[in-house]
């Protein structure tokens, strides 16, 4: 019989899948937050690099695959539930956000209304192929 | 017919819910996340304080009530699709975390194991009733 004391997050509480909040390990600016399944979370911890899973495309979701603003992992915290991580990380091109801003919390809430406080570091329309 | 521009998050696709990231105002220190409903929402806007919605319990959790370590509202800041929320908070007590830690993420990742990174600010079994 194998001892085994490696930890492994709480994936049923949320029916396969742990909350992840990326930070920016320097500016600790919260760049975005996501979830992981178990491949995406053993993927993140394996490759160095973060690895979310896309519950809208159904599937693994390597950050900046396709923009090359990959979020290079440099610790990973647990909640007291261990059913959240929280990714201190090198945020690679200077922006999180699909939308082309730093973070995705691009905008805040003023009076009841959404102001933008980020500027944007690319054109996704640029980025992106069309549908994505 | 009355116009209405008043921003109202995404809770459609979270069930009902959106996800709330608690993040220290001052320290930049990501406190915890959880979840609110949209009477959560408005009572953290309403209020200045925060308040989520407990999915164990089932109903709205504001923050604080029972340790006196309530998250007072500096800012709101919302995802690029409305369905998370990042709070800037000052935390009253110093102990976002109902095990007594600052944060909720209160360990980290090494070798494969979780190792404690911070210190007992209160022994939660001082402050909580049994069952709690």
């Amino acid at each position: 019989m194998e001892e085994c004391s490696m930890f492994r997050p709480n994936f049923e509480k949320g029916g396969g899948l742990i909350r992840a909040v990326a930070q920016d390990a320097v500016s600790l600016t919260v760049l975005m937050d996501a979830y992981m399944n178990e491949e995406a979370f053993n993927e993140t911890v394996r490759t160095g690099q973060v690895v979310y899973f896309s519950r809208s495309k159904g599937k693994l979701w390597r950050k900046g695959e396709e923009s090359g603003n990959m979020q290079i992992v440099r610790d990973i915290r647990v909640n007291c539930y261990t059913d959240s991580t929280l990714i201190l990380a090198e945020q690679v091109g200077g922006a999180a956000c699909h939308e082309g801003y730093p973070t995705c919390y691009y905008r805040h809430l003023a009076n009841g209304e959404l102001v933008l406080i980020e500027e944007r570091v690319f054109d996704p329309s640029l980025i992106y192929k069309k549908g994505e």
